[in-house]
């Protein structure tokens, strides 16, 4: 698969691992839309709709674009690592805008009809991906993208930015599963028992989201998959070093 | 942190770590039996109680028994390789058997009081890691245990059972959060929003699980915690290969 002396090969099945995880992905998103059209009356910002803001932004940021943004290392093998680490970066914060408008719409919503806030095990784990997210992207940031921080210091918490990164993600699926789950008995009672279109269509959605979630998991766990160290890497990342350290440079 | 010719290294902070992982299980254990003891009326195999046999057993079982048998390669890692196969065997047999009576007590719950069965997300979850448990347990021992597969066929095997291992382990504990979000919706319904004491502990009791999974998650993800090759194991994996085949001895 080797497609050129300047290039990094990619593995021969990652590109359709990457494919399906997309297509999975899509249809999270779609699903849980059509979920929202079909039986809980559509969007929209006032009244009781605006609470279905918050299920979609949720799983366009948190599960989707999280989920792809921890995938850019396997995609863009080819790209140099600093153009690959501000597209993972980039995609970081547009998911975590999108949640904090999900978010800002359950708060909202539960305050103008008097609903108490945070009491669920699902809001716990809301509020814990969230603030675990965002910790997550400013010490990343401050190690790998903001000059300062020496080769030996970021080598040493690469495996640990990559295990939380991967931990935040799985427990934002999670989230989405418990949120569901609560939506489905909150609006379905004992109809949810009849096998009610609703109820089924949910299940599968579901489902799909744990399988998004372990393709994301397996691609990224792939030992032989994993982005090779490019030499031009070096040289890039040397702008960012302060060269009269005795450090010597690490790649990937 | 040599401590012998013969003997692995360990890890200067992995017993700490395993120590941690085994405090937390066990906490999620004396847990889940305090609040099915608290609130729920306790334990038995007639009448309404039953349905708590479900939860403890699964707890145990797929929670904690399951975690501590993928934590064995770490922790054993002085013990000769085909002992520690076995004890990893032997605990995914008792999860199974005792997850199996926890699903036994539940479908005859249902049965007797007339519920419908397999409706629900966590249902479905769970009759999905039940079936993969097994499945996984049967490949895995045909592969590792039985003697027959060979070196190449088991080196290319592993990577995929640790992956489908941890993922099954994950899958347990998003289905154990499932159900004890259900459990407090069917049972508190307006009250958890109160603040109750029973949602409170249950609540605890969901990050715990998901604190658990984590930490065993840590531990077997750690690139230098995993264990080393040992020159006798290559000797002892020869009693079950045929040494007619051209494939060469891999090591763990």
């Amino acid at each position: 698969m080797e497609s050129g002396a300047s290039l990094v090969s990619t593995p021969g099945t990652l590109p359709c691992y990457v494919a399906f995880s997309q297509l999975l992905g899509l249809t999270v998103v779609t699903m849980t839309g059509a979920w929202l059209g079909l039986y809980r009356g559509g969007i929209a910002w006032e009244g009781a709709l605006q609470f279905n803001v918050h299920p979609l932004c949720m799983v366009i940021g948190l599960i989707f674009l999280q989920g792809d943004a921890l995938l850019v290392y396997r995609v863009f093998r080819n790209e140099a690592k600093r153009t690959t680490k501000v597209l993972h970066g980039l995609l970081h914060v547009f998911a975590f805008v999108i949640a904090l408008v999900g978010l800002v719409a359950v708060f909202d919503y539960h305050k103008k009809e008097g609903y108490a806030d945070l009491y669920s095990l699902h809001s716990w784990f809301g509020i814990l991906v969230f603030v675990l997210y965002f910790v997550q992207w400013l010490v990343g940031f401050s190690f790998f993208l903001f000059p300062g921080a020496s080769f030996s210091l970021r080598s040493r918490y690469r495996p640990q930015h990559i295990f939380f990164g991967a931990t935040i993600f799985l427990l934002s699926v999670v989230t989405a599963l418990l949120g569901l789950k609560e939506a489905l008995l909150f609006e379905l009672g004992a109809k949810y028992s009849k096998f009610v279109p609703e109820g089924v269509l949910a299940n599968l959605l579901g489902l799909l989201l744990a399988c998004f979630g372990a393709t994301v998991l397996y691609i990224l766990t792939r030992a032989d998959w994993k982005r090779p160290a490019q030499a031009e890497e070096q040289a890039l990342s040397m702008d960012f070093k302060t060269l009269t350290e005795g450090d010597s440079p690490s790649s990937q």
